[in-house]
């Protein structure tokens, strides 16, 4: 529970659908009459967006531990310049990715120790979320739609299958260890569908917030 | 002692002359006949010098935080593409800066806990120098050296002077805590003095050094 406002986080690999439901949610949120802040991750400020260009440029061979670094430090710059002021007023803040993305991508698909990370989360982000939508879908199925999406591939949607197998496994994992703050909803479906998972969830979890 | 090879390192405040001796030292450790790699930090591998650009750019206000986490992505980027294939293959790594410039910047000048920095060293850079070279100058004395160098001043160059009095200060508690690694060499004297006093520094060094 974050001191005055709330931060509900979207999470899923590629393509599983998180910019796509991001507005249903914004409405969803924005119908308790509070302040609703929509950003993403790595980004939200124009310094974090500067390092997550870097991050995702295909341009550099980045190691494990730098990529980490450099999710971090965006996720640093994020959260003290806008997270948490937004909080601080009451605001809910609605992220399209967070931290569980840098357990997910940088420790269960580079094999960083998770431990390295929670110490990460602790300092450096100093704040979790207080529900978390996890868009669950088939690797293939989300790989097939990132990439029907045109364009050219970022540098992390260059990795192999078994990369992305090992970041949905870690997301699984993650959701089976915290069931109160994650709900797991099941992204193979149609859109619509995905939508109306996700706007029932948002709105029970909402009846069951006491706004102080 | 860095299996095989050694990590030599220049550190020192702004304008103390760390760039300007690079050559010299390089010279003396050269004398050896063993490689020598010449490098620097923020950078030392096209990725770690994007980093280093977003990091000293005056565009971006960054947090203390985000300053330190870029810092040692650049860092632990550096370390595993250039540095640890050195040492490995037998050379001496000279480096214009390194770990303990984040230390005295972002330590002592912009306040982060020396413990947090430690363990980023342990962890992103795994890696200590064999030899520290500390070009220590007034500030004053630095800083107008730097800024007759000309160009515009980067975002660190615009600090105010009591930061860097603080920047000065942690570099000679850390030469006193470590004086078998460093070397403190009065940098306020002509740059041929400098230069002469750094390489009798390098030179005593070299001639103590068992070449395994
Ligand atoms: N449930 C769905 N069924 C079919 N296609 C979908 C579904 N949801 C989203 N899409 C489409 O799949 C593509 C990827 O969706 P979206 O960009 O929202 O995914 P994402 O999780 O944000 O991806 P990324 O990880 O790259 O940010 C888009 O073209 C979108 O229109
Ligand atoms: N001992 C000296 N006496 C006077 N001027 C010097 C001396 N050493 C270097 N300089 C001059 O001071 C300026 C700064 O030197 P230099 O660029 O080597 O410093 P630096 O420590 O590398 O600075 P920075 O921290 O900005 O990298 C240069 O113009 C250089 O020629
Ligand atoms: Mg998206
Ligand atoms: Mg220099």
């Amino acid at each position: 529970m974050s001191a005055g406002g709330r931060l509900v986080t979207i999470e899923g690999g590629e393509g599983a659908g998180k910019s796509t439901v991001m507005a249903a949610v914004q409405a969803a949120l924005a119908a308790t009459g509070r302040e609703v802040v929509a950003t993403r991750e790595p980004g939200g400020t124009p310094a974090a967006e500067a390092i997550r260009a870097l991050m995702l440029s295909p341009e550099h061979a980045l190691v494990p531990e730098a990529e980490l670094l450099l999710a971090f430090a965006a996720r640093a710059q994020h959260v003290r310049e806008r997270v948490l002021p937004a909080l601080a007023r009451g605001a809910i803040v609605l992220s399209d990715r967070f931290t569980d993305a840098s357990f997910a991508y940088q420790g269960g698909g580079r094999g960083i120790d998770a431990a390295r990370i929670a110490e990460l989360e602790r300092w450096a982000a100093g704040v979790r979320p207080d529900l978390t939508l996890l868009l669950d879908v088939g690797v293939g199925e989300g790989l097939a739609r990132a990439r029907g999406r045109g364009g050219a591939p970022d540098r992390i949607e260059r990795e192999q299958e078994t990369f992305f197998e090992r970041v949905r496994a870690t997301y699984l994992a993650r959701a089976a260890a915290e069931p109160a703050r994650f709900r797991v909803i099941d992204a193979g479906l149609p859109q619509a569908e995905v939508v109306a998972a996700v706007e029932a969830q948002v709105r029970a979890w909402l009846e069951a917030q006491a706004w102080t």
